[in-house]
């Protein structure tokens, strides 16, 4: 069972995942894996996954065999597990509870080799339409608090198959980054009765400078304060607090809005890595203690995704301050995306 | 002039550092730059850096030209600059001021080839003793919050000069890992008037499954919620606040322990790229608007060094929460470390 450990110094949780867990030897050894001989993730595979939870698939054909167009499975090495209770304690000054939560992965395509950007409109709709749909499924498991849809692009983002896939993460607390946001939106609103995110919004298009792209429906914006270079920040123009509530419609313009920015970015930048994650409204949950904590919850969030081209490393500057050197002004990068001819 | 950034939704400041500006044309190629051929850390090519600050260096001999032992200089690329005013402004719902800081290179040693590891105490001695030295040199200046004295070992930890070096960048602001960890230490001793490092300490020495290695004066611990795999904490036995004030002989004994951590890590590791930065007590700077901050800071604080080895990548799922997967234990990497024969 994959356990959760809480640093009282520095109030972050970390999760010890003894699943994917490797021996100390393991690590000796730091050249990078082979690329992929066999991939399990490949149409005609599909004995070689955990049995699929969800698909969208030709008619007549039967799960876990060929016939698919986006497939979600378990994680076959999940770092939370989906059986038990959280079994929260203490331990001396620390604090302990079981890692339990859902590790999905959607394949979003049955072909190995094709980028996001260079696909159909058609699949894309389909990838976020079921994102959407494993996210309003999760959610309905009380045992969680938030549900983390993300993607690595290419080995130094993380992906360790390289067949298009996606990740989605139940946790059962609200992660440390999400929580800072949530609080900020809401001293924002209890302040001044306004989104953040919409008077942002708003600021932005007014300035015109940071604006990567925008259309009726969605902007994507390279953020003031940017961490990475030409690092982007997607949201609905409209005040939207949960992705889970999008229409068809809306998933559609939302499928619009990522592409462009997926080509943009693989035009410009020659297909680099990269991380995608959605903030959406976290797991509404009843809390004894904190009475009407939720209540604002869909006036003073707005859900958002952020983009992350991983053009340059962490060192221990980022690491010991938890503050960035971003190389490129913000307003260059959007700039240049800006000029990309689509 | 580099800016520094706020987000107001993430509460997090960003170095725009124009300084090290690259054209956004500069991501397209991703391949890893090719290995030093011309070093300008090494002994006779004193020229090619920035005029000297500080070094230990042979009897007789003249700043800037051979026969250091230990050379300081400026940065040539800093990522923030000494000269100006913070020039603190609003800019719509945003904030900014000048970045203004200090950043500069310890040169450990003239051999390009030496790791830290392998090298005699008595240059370790050394490149410690000029850390404590460009520490309360560069405190002195009332714009700068925070010291931050870090080392990149190995290009997958940043180091983007192979010649070992360490760097120290002086901050206009508090880091946030650094303020989250100064309030968490204050609101322990407000609550017990113990301070929560020495807590840790005796509940770790107790325990002993997490001791790396100890010896009278300095422990490594492996954090009970480590976020990588082998990372370690180094800190002091006794309660000591500010690592400007180390003695001579607490001085000696640092370089100890810290050879045997870093003997432990490539012995069993295979020289693994790491990260190791210095928590220690930020520039004492009174308050107007919090009086009473820092009186405490002598009692409560408790300086510190994070060893960090790069054995795993970061991917969407760190970036999108703040917290972590480690696939070792705490304690299996302890026991790994503290079993090797060194």
């Amino acid at each position: 069972m994959p356990e959760l450990r809480h640093d009282p110094i520095q109030k972050r949780w970390v999760i010890i995942s003894t699943e994917r867990s490797r021996r100390p030897s393991d690590f000796k050894v730091t050249s990078p894996p082979p690329d992929d001989k066999f991939c399990p993730f490949c149409e005609g595979n599909e004995d070689k996954t955990p049995l699929e939870i969800y698909s969208i698939r030709r008619d007549g054909t039967l799960p876990n065999t060929p016939g698919w167009e986006v497939r979600v499975v378990p994680n076959k090495f999940p770092a939370l597990m989906i059986e038990g209770e959280h079994d929260r304690a203490g331990v001396g000054l620390y604090d302990r509870m079981n890692g339990i939560g859902a590790h999905e992965v959607i394949i979003e395509i049955p072909d190995h080799g094709s980028s996001m950007a260079d696909r159909p409109l058609e699949n894309l709709v389909k990838v976020f339409t079921v994102y959407k749909n494993r996210l309003i499924d999760l959610i309905k498991d009380r045992r969680f608090k938030y549900i983390l849809i993300f993607k690595n692009h290419g080995r130094v983002a993380g992906a360790s198959l390289s067949h298009p896939h996606t990740q989605i993460i139940a946790t059962p607390v609200t992660p440390r980054t999400v929580a800072v946001e949530l609080e900020s939106a809401r001293a924002h609103y209890q302040l001044k009765e306004r989104c953040i995110f919409c008077d942002i919004i708003k600021q932005e298009i007014e300035a015109g400078d940071r604006i990567i792209c925008i259309d009726e429906n969605y902007v994507a914006i390279a953020p003031y304060a940017s961490r990475h270079p030409f690092e982007a920040f997607v949201v609905p123009r409209a005040h939207r607090h949960d992705f889970g509530e999008s229409t068809e419609e809306e998933i559609y313009q939302l499928a619009v809005m990522m592409k462009d920015l997926l080509v943009r970015l693989k035009l410009s930048l020659g297909d680099p890595p990269y991380n995608f994650l959605f903030h959406t409204a976290p797991n509404v949950i009843p809390q004894p203690r904190r009475p009407g904590y939720w209540e604002t919850l869909s006036l003073d969030w707005h859900w958002h995704i952020e983009v992350l081209p991983r053009l340059t490393r962490t060192a221990g500057f980022e690491w010991g301050t938890g503050f960035y050197i971003n190389p490129t002004r913000p307003e260059d990068a959007a700039k240049f995306l800006r000029e990309v001819e689509v």
